[in-house]
Order: structure tokens, then C-alpha cells, then sequence
């Protein structure tokens, strides 16, 4: 079968040849739909993130996929089912407690692999076999945007870890900010509807199809070039909840002060290693004297999946539609990984339902 | 009537004459019985915390209160009703969504007064009046310790505040470091008998009658001189919460790396302005990949004095012998407010039940 991989030494992906997967015993066998392309599968293809499966040149890519069970091998799957699959895994031979409590997504970097991440290989494969407990199924209709239920489980868990920080007393939160204008970022502020005022950050130049889509979501587009993070309360107001999607680090310390007393960042970004300033006093006070909250948050549970099922079923069909902006042949597959900012969400095809 | 009260320019305590207040409708009046001291107390009379009532050339001094009903004035109270105080007060002809939704605790510095620390005088002399859903009952019996209802309640708060934000999950703590072995410290390290494994830090030499108390707690007493904070998980453990109590700054950023995986840092302490260079990038990324938390907690809600009722009960007799250093009579007022590595808890003595 094809494949979609990086392999040792080089810098970006080809399509390989593999032997078509067994599934092990509690395995399903799938047959790929459609794999999502986002900004970590990016940092993957640089080196900066993530790791190769022991022993192995080469990785397949691909964590947000969508598949249809080929073989249910004995799992209470049925031939034809539309699934998606989470993408942490234990290490082989090794447990421990975050995978005995079913609670993957909050063990550590070095208790877990992540598949076509960290490890293992991913889904960009035209089958993957995965453990039954691993599979999310969804509606048949939704098969073509299947792979979008992966980065929505990722805002799914951070909000979910978000708010219920602030669940110790009567939260309204009415104003968000989204740091990021990347793929996570649109979706997250097309997932903050209920909110009566949003912000989305970013540094680009009308006209740019990302901030077409953040105005028609009814926010405000604020340019970090001409508003920093830290001038948002001065420029328009301190806001409930920060969405930091950016992986830059500053952001980490100027989100705390643009939040409401009360209020809550939940911080996505990986960045690396930066040593700078701050006034680590007045941050310090700040989050003292105002009861904010941080949260970090990396990785999605099986119930993060389930709810992102019912979220990407509200998302406006123009959202989608203006979101989802290429979707490329297995031949083509190394275009979806090329970053422009024309480009907003990718992915690459497979198979159809 | 007496109290004690720091004048403006002068930088200690003294016993002033005021006129007994009269109860406004809606109030009790209530003699005191003592009134306990903290750093906060210390921190005013240094003047780098709090502030003056409007238009007033002192402040009377005291938060930490109990005291019993001497003139009900049409409340719910009956004559003789032990009773604690909560601090934070409604600014005059002002409101705000804080105080309606009975949430004070949760309000911004500039959207209420503290009695005793800023804006509004204090609970330290011999009657004071206050609102009556603002006085919290107490058993009779805990009368000579109710002062320590309003300081436990502050780790009650930053304890649910901590705690629910690790709701999300099966989050089993096992193992806490209490950064400061100052009064607000020990009580919390005393509170946190449930834990398997607890740490205490500070920067004392032997004998000491802090470390005397986190010892026979069952704690490992940390010395920062020897052991820093970010040196921790490398010396004895990364732990599942860290509360700081120092008001140290670089706490803040340490402490963060000193957890667990999962793990939620509660800070309390309230720093002035301080830059110094940190490692923004590693901070960031150990927060989003570890899955940690961050709450900053200040003040505290009614139903955490009561809660601070039921934990004041549980304290065993012997922590709060050696815990409460000092009771003072009111004409040795001054002396209750001298910090000294001898003295833990003090507190003035108005009158008796």
C-alpha cells in the first residue's frame, strides 16, 4: 500500500511503498479516508518536534484522520463503519497509570507515543490498523469531514480544561481572544459562538482569506504588528478566555495580563527553548490579585473526540467550506504540507466513502 | 473604644481611642474577642499593600477576627453568637457584578474595599459593626482560635480553585510542596494531611520551631539555600501541587517545573514589580506538555470560612499549641506585629467569651 512519509535525513515527504498492515488481535483494520495536515505535522517534517519509530528510517505522517473499519477482526466494529482514530499509544511493553485510567492524553512526552508524531507511525497510509478502544465512530455524513474531529478534540479538551478551572464560582465569560490565526485557531473561534465579543490575533496583510473568515465569524481581526498581545485591554478590552494557538512564548506571560479578573488562558503552543525578560513580579501579583487561571493542554481523550463529533456537526457549512481550503491527491500529497498563507486547513485523499 | 491602628507616615502599630460604632440596619454589632496577625498586616504597615479609608489618617488594622454578637440590631444573630468576619466590603454607593452575584472574593482590587487592609478599617478593636452576610457563625467552643478561621479559609479557596481545575480528569495527588514555612504555610502544610508525601520550603537555619512543626507534621523540610526550587524533582520529587505562600516571584516560574505531570501550582503570594530573564520557551512548553495548571487565589467567600470551620476543628491540638507563638494583650498590641523566626502566629487579645 502508499504511504505518506518523512524519512531519516530529509526535509520533506514522499509517498512510499509499505506491506498493507495486520491487525493484531482487539485491532480493526481501516481503510483511509481522508488525513489532515496541520502545523505539527510541519514541525514533524523539521525535526522540531516529535521522533521516528525506534529502528525505523522513516515515518509515516498523518494524526487526524478518518477511515472506514475494512476488517472488524473480531472488535464489535462492523465492516463499513466510518471511525477516527485518537492518536496517543502505549509504549510497547510499558504501562502506566494515564494508560490504565484511560486517560492518554495526560501522560507525559516520555510515557506515550503519538501516532505520526512521536514514535509511531501515523495514518497517511491507505490502511492502519488500531485497537478498538482507539476508534471514535461518526455519522456516515460526516466521512468527508472526518478528519476535522482531531484538531476540534484538541480545542474540545483545552476548553474543557479551561473552564472547569473556573468552575469553582459563577463564570460568564463574554469576551474571548484567540492568539493564532493558523488552522487551530479558526476552528477554535468558529467552536467560541457563544461568545459575545471575540478577538482573533495574527500577522498578515489584507486581503488574506484567514481574516475574511475570522470577520464573517463576527470577531475582530487585531494585528499583532499594530496591537501586541499586551496593548489588546488598552485597544479594545481584557478579555475571559485567551486561546493561545501560536507556540510563541511571550504570549505565554502577555496573555495573562489581556484577561479579565477571573479569566482563564489555555495555552496549545510548543515552542522551544527562549530565554527573555519579564516582569515575573507584576505576573506573579497579577494572577494573585485578579484569580486567573492557566491551563495547559496538549493531545484529546476518546470524550474529547465525541463531543468534537457534535461540534463539527453546528459548524456553519460556509465555515467549512472557506476552512477546508485544498484537499489533495495521494500524488500530490507533498503540496499539503507546504505552508502559505493562502492555504488554511489541508488535507490528503485517500479513498472515499 | 480602643484600637489598634497605623497612622499615616508612621510605620508601627498603636492603640488609638475611637468612638464604639453604631450598627447601620442590616448589621450586627460585635465585640471582639482577638484578632489574629499575618504578613499582610505587615505589609500594610509598611505601606506596600492596602491603603487608607478615604479621607482617614488611619487605619485600624486586623482581618483576621472573631468575636461575639453584642447587639444583634434586628439580625438573624442572637446575643453571644461566636462570629467571624469576612474582609471584603461593597465600595460605598458603588456596586458591581462581584458583590450581586455574592462573589466578592472573585473581584478585582479596584472593585472592593478589605477591612483592615485596604480602604476600610479593621476588625482590631474592642467592637466592630459589620454586615450581616458578611458574619460567619462558629461553634462556642472554638472562640479562642475562630482567629484562624479567616486565614485557613484563604487555603480552603486556593485549594478548590487548584483542585477543580484538575476535575477534568482522574487526578490522584499524592505528593504537595508548600513553598514558605510562614503562618499562612504551615497552616496549609497542617491542612494537607491527606497527602502521601509533603514538602515544606524555606530558608531557616536549626533549631527552628517552623521546621520543628513541618517535621512532626510529617513533612521534609526544604531548605532553598541549599535546595532551590527548580532542584526539587532532581533532590526529591516532582509533586502534584505546589502552594506558594512567599510572594517570591521566581516561584512562580520554579514552581511550575517542580510538578508532576498533571500537577497545579496555587499562588497566593503578591510580589511587586520585579523583571528578571526566564526561560519563557521551556515554561510554555512544560505547561502545554505536561497538561499543568496555574491559579493565582487572594481573599476568600463565606463558604470558605465555613468550610475553614470545619478544617480548624480537625487540626490537632498539638499543631495549634505550638502554632499560635503569641496571644498578646491589647496594651502589647505593637509586639504582636514584630516578625521574628521565633514567633509563627500571634495575636491580639480584646476580651474573652
Amino acid at each position: 500500500m502508499r504511504a505518506v512519509a518523512i524519512r531519516r535525513g530529509e526535509t520533506s515527504p514522499t509517498v512510499v511503498e509499505k506491506p498493507r498492515p495486520e491487525p493484531a488481535t482487539g485491532e480493526a483494520l481501516v481503510r483511509t479516508l481522508r488525513v489532515g495536515v496541520d502545523g505539527t505535522d510541519r514541525e514533524v517534517i523539521d525535526g522540531t518536534h516529535g521522533g521516528y519509530p525506534e529502528g525505523d528510517d522513516h515515518l509515516v505522517l498523518g494524526h487526524e484522520a478518518v477511515g472506514v473499519v475494512e476488517d472488524p477482526n473480531g472488535t464489535s466494529f462492523e465492516v463499513g463503519d466510518v471511525v477516527v482514530p485518537t492518536v496517543r499509544r502505549r509504549p510497547e511493553g510499558r504501562t502506566n497509570d494515564y494508560f490504565e485510567r484511560g486517560q492518554a492524553d495526560m501522560a507525559p512526552p516520555d510515557q506515550c507515543l503519538e501516532r505520526g508524531i512521536s514514535g509511531a507511525h501515523g495514518f497517511m497510509s491507505d490502511y492502519f490498523t488500531s485497537p478498538e478502544e482507539t476508534l471514535v465512530p461518526i455519522p456516515e455524513h460526516l466521512a468527508p469531514l472526518g478528519f476535522l474531529v482531531e484538531p476540534i478534540s484538541i480545542t474540545e479538551k483545552a476548553l474543557h480544561h479551561a473552564y472547569v478551572s473556573r468552575s469553582a464560582f459563577d463564570w460568564r465569560p463574554e469576551s474571548a481572544l484567540v492568539l493564532g490565526n493558523g488552522p487551530l485557531g479558526l476552528l477554535t473561534l468558529a467552536m467560541l459562538d457563544d461568545y459575545e465579543r471575540t478577538y482573533c490575533l495574527g500577522r498578515r496583510d489584507r486581503p488574506d482569506p484567514s481574516i475574511d473568515i475570522i470577520e464573517r465569524l463576527g470577531a475582530t481581526y487585531v494585528d499583532s504588528r499594530r496591537t501586541p498581545v499586551a496593548e489588546v485591554p488598552e485597544s479594545h478590552e481584557t478579555v475571559d478566555l485567551v486561546f493561545e494557538a501560536t507556540g510563541y512564548a511571550r504570549h505565554a506571560f502577555d496573555g495573562i495580563h489581556a484577561l479579565a479578573p477571573g479569566g482563564v488562558a489555555a495555552l496549545l503552543g510548543v515552542p522551544e527553548s527562549w530565554s527573555f525578560e519579564v516582569d515575573g513580579g507584576s505576573f506573579h501579583k497579577d494572577v494573585v490579585m485578579n484569580n486567573k487561571a492557566i491551563v495547559g493542554s496538549v493531545n484529546s481523550g476518546a470524550a474529547h473526540f465525541e463531543s468534537a463529533v457534535d461540534t463539527l456537526t453546528d459548524l456553519p457549512d460556509w465555515f467549512v467550506d472557506e476552512f477546508v481550503s485544498g484537499v489533495y491527491h495521494l500524488d500530490d500529497a507533498p503540496d499539503a504540507f507546504v505552508a502559505d498563507d493562502a492555504v488554511l486547513k489541508t488535507a490528503v485523499q485517500f479513498d472515499t466513502y
